[in-house]
């Protein structure tokens, strides 16, 4: 375990319960347009909630370094929406009927405005990035987005076929912890850090972006419908291999593989039930091998940060709020 | 008329043949990935041909300043990917199935794709824009595809109703007017040029590129399949009024406007005929009005750079050159 000591969840809150705050208004100003229909679709998913993981990391990343200037606000909410642009364009792929509970976009405005929305989305937070005027910040964030929409790409390649754990980690690099790692780095470049600390942030981000989605994974093929907003085992149904179905497949019996295999190529549970793939990823220890894997990453991610100094009293309790934050990744359900 | 002497078409292709070349190139590098679909879909809509209309603006704006660096060869492929960008998107909007005479790309690779490959396609143009390290080809890249975006959304809710001449001229103007115009302040901004420079450029710019775009509208009801690489009326098809239909609407008899009411409700012509329309339209003189307006603002173009001094002989090249594109925006046939 780390040595640094963790916040609780209420400091790791009351540390940040303001800056969030701003960050939620700043999201909205920046979300209005003259065009009705994109401040429409932009206040239904603003509304929609999340858990603003992002925008809480960029802030603490700040203020662990005692920046505390406008721009991580801004920028807070620019990470927020870069993350929401990407979420409106993964609905239209996935054909997602529901998100977080509701109903998706793409559902109610339909693909069309939905195209368009994502744009303008994306344009929106690099207009408001621009407003910094510090190329770095672009480099970061354009870079990030780019390998983001190639990553959506390799896995529509790759959906329904069996793919190996290298594999599975690209594509959750790209997909999540390339945009914590840049939330990370975005608060040092705010705060003029040292490449070398900002490195380090990075590290932390993307060692606590690769935990988040092993969880987020696991709890697709483990959690309820009501719990998670959106129909169980999605991934399975869309023809997704994640780590606990790939370790299961690296170690079933023949018909084991066969099960899984054919749940993939027919995207739904009509000939293998939901429950057998449970039965197969339990008897293989599968799921708790992703859990593992998803609490190594977590611990990477303290470790990542755990020489760093504080400058400051508020800067030590932002240290130890992001010691705690990887806890609270790993023990969520949902 | 212009007071300047106009180029001929030979004297322009000579003045760019090179430079243009070079940008097909840079297009080409730029169009690079690792992702095995990126490449394919980039080569297939470069191999798609295309006027090139708007790196040619950028290029003979930059020359008409006096400056030849190789920026001007990079960013005429911005402005080329960043048109291909929103082909791509608008293809998937529009649910076509032809492009310059070739099935477009959503039709052979699938929506899915052709979101994450526009949206691949837009993140390169701002990532090879960002090599320039110039805040202000930024902002003026960033804000005119945000406004793109928007007129593409406002276009969709108008599809099928009728509008006025004022909001068909603010659609172009974001369509394509906006594009053109950019290209040619981009080609200032390049030159280190004065912002008054940059100014008349870019009215020369706005100005073609409103004539620009009345001319395709005006081809897209008379030109034939085989010429325009699209169906015949395929405005009309969509539910999208042009200019030489509003005109038309505005004077016909009651049964006219009802027609033309009729097929912009059904978008297709099985209740009220392709020729019925055009015969509605040549009544009223509509096609001659709508070519009237397209040939004032390519004249209005050429006006807004009569005054521009030229700094060398290749200057005063270009500075012809640019006379002459209007007409040859004018009198084309596709």
């Amino acid at each position: 375990m780390s040595l640094l000591p963790s916040a609780t969840a209420k400091q790791v809150f009351d540390l940040v319960r303001d800056d969030l705050a701003a960050v939620e208004r700043e999201f909205s100003r920046q979300a209005e347009s003259e065009v009705v229909v994109i401040q429409d679709i932009a206040e239904y998913l603003l509304a929609g909630g999340g858990k603003r993981i992002r925008p809480l990391l960029l802030l603490l990343a700040a203020k662990a370094l005692g920046f505390q200037g406008e721009s991580r606000i801004r920028m807070g909410a620019v990470v927020e929406m870069l993350h929401t642009a990407t979420l409106v364009h993964d609905d239209i792929i996935d054909e997602a009927k529901t998100r977080r509970g509701k109903a998706s976009t793409n559902t109610v405005w339909g693909e069309s405005k939905c195209v368009l929305a994502g744009d303008w989305l994306y344009m929106q937070s690099f207009q408001t990035a621009l407003e910094e005027r510090n190329f770095h910040v672009l480099d970061l964030l354009i870079g990030l987005t780019q390998q983001m929409v190639e990553g959506e790409l390799l896995q529509i390649q790759k959906l329904g076929h069996l793919i190996n754990e290298e594999e599975y980690f690209d594509l959750i690099f790209r997909k999540t912890a390339m945009l914590f790692k840049v939330s990370m780095q975005l608060g040092a470049a705010l705060s003029g850090a040292s490449d070398e600390v900002e490195q380090q942030l990075g590290e932390y981000g993307r060692n606590l972006g690769l935990a988040f989605q092993i969880v987020d994974d696991v709890l697709d093929i483990t959690g309820e419908e009501s719990t998670i907003g959106k129909p169980a085992a999605s991934d399975l149904r869309e023809g997704k291999a994640t780590l606990a179905v790939i370790h299961a497949l690296e170690r079933g019996t023949g018909a084991e593989r066969e099960a899984i295999r054919t749940v993939l190529a027919d995207r739904n549970f009509s000939r293998v039930k939901h429950a057998t793939i449970l039965e197969i990823l339990k008897h293989h220890g599968s799921l708790e091998y992703a859990m593992d894997a998803a609490r190594a990453y977590a611990e990477a991610a303290r470790q990542s940060i755990v020489d760093l100094p504080a400058a400051n009293s508020e800067a030590a309790k932002a240290l130890r709020a992001l010691q705690w934050v990887p806890g609270y990744v790993t023990d969520r359900d949902r």
